[in-house]
């Protein structure tokens, strides 16, 4: 299995602290051991840095941690390959032009018979091996099919995403992070946290390291950010669950649509 | 104007030599201040670094010259601006998946109503606002028209892009690099040289350092290595020029197509 990391925010917001945490388990704490990847939006753009190697020995990775590249939206993976092969092509978070927008996807959980239950066609090719981007190009194959025309609302479009993933949850687990710079869509089968900090903020203590932060001095009154774990990086916070089959979008770190839970 | 870097190899190559020639390009020795990139390709996979930052200043830019990351395919860009401001998804190299590889494109040059010229239809809309990914996405378009089934052989593919850029040099300025991690196309309408590199291998001076380098010591016998460059990178080697409205398909490092001059 893998383990995934989201945040959705009001003001650019850095992820050093949350991706320290995710790090660790990325062959340390965890054994999350076949690579890891981050993909940071700014603005209509984004950019991503990935590798096969494990996130704790990644040159790459160290990079990330230590410069604060700051962003209102942001989707993270680190991996324990069970289908496809440890390697570039195989590495999370996938992305995908849609409609004048780059879509960022991120996978933890496994999928039975998806070649039968999810034809593909032209245009809606996997480059690698995984059963996860396979999954991707389905619901943007769905999209295209339900949008020829670019919807007025992009919310309609994840409400749609959301709707559409419990054919993907009949496969077997599947915790996912979907984002257009924008909206950030958390759906779950298995395991997956989140949290909102707004003021007045507190102090904060990783579970997978010693690092505390102090959010007061890191933020300002009219911050919001909301970040999503598979399990909960800190130890004094109260994380919620997502429930089996569920799912939250976030906007600007706030919850903006959710199912009934 | 922009520059533009290419390399195609016969073994997995770091580009730190010639990156470090272009880099100083970007807001030292040459005006190329509005953001680069880089695409590295590993299999099937990539992976790019791009900043909207000046090269010379950029963190990472500076990792991704310290940290030689070995590739057989690579692309890599900077820029100045004409069309697009200076963001994020108007940053060279562009990226677009296209019958399961992902193809990689950048542009030096300007072009004249290519909105009236190259109309684009749903699937094929760019992200940012460059007349760049915009004559990319209108080749992936023609593509897609070309070859409703994959080819049987990827260079056919790249000879008829090569061929339809004809369409897009009629509207102004357009030097371009287009990659799929196998074939290296190089397009020249008005400046871009390249050297084909093997044994004996000898030494070789950056024109924009004075980084000196021993090929011999770096190589084995058997290594073919070609790099594309807007303008030569090195002074004391035997670069070609592509004459206007002339193509090269590199492959491994070999010429395996090319139009006739």
């Amino acid at each position: 299995m893998c383990e995934l990391l989201g945040m959705s925010a009001n003001v650019p917001t850095d992820i050093c602290f949350s991706f320290a945490g995710l790090l660790e388990r990325g062959g340390r704490t965890g054994p999350h051991r076949d690579g890891w990847g981050i993909t940071f939006y700014e603005g209509k753009g984004c950019r991503s840095f990935k590798d096969p190697l494990p996130s704790c020995d990644s040159e790459i990775a160290h990079l990330v941690r230590r410069y604060p590249m700051k962003s209102t939206a942001v989707i993270a993976h680190i991996r324990q390959a069970n289908r496809g092969g440890v390697r570039l092509e195989n590495t999370h978070p996938f992305i995908r032009p849609w409609w004048r927008r780059n879509l960022t996807f991120a996978h933890n959980g496994q999928l039975s018979g998806f070649r039968q239950a999810l034809p593909l066609e032209q245009g809606f090719q996997p480059i690698g091996a995984t059963d996860s981007e396979w999954a991707f190009c389905w619901l943007l194959q769905r999209l295209a099919q339900r949008y020829p025309k670019r919807p007025a609302n992009m919310l309609t479009a994840f409400r749609y995403m959301a709707r559409e993933c419990q054919h993907l949850r009949a496969l077997g687990v599947y915790n996912m992070l979907l984002s257009d710079g924008v909206y950030l869509l958390a759906y779950c089968t298995s395991q997956l946290h989140w949290i909102t900090r707004r003021a007045p903020f507190g102090k904060a203590t990783l579970i997978d390291s010693d690092w505390v932060i102090d959010f007061e001095q890191e933020t300002t009154d009219n911050d919001v950010v909301s970040v999503v774990a598979t399990r909960p990086l800190t130890q004094d916070e109260q994380w919620h669950s997502i429930p089996s089959g569920h799912w939250v979008v976030f906007k600007q770190g706030e919850i903006v649509a959710r199912s009934r839970f």
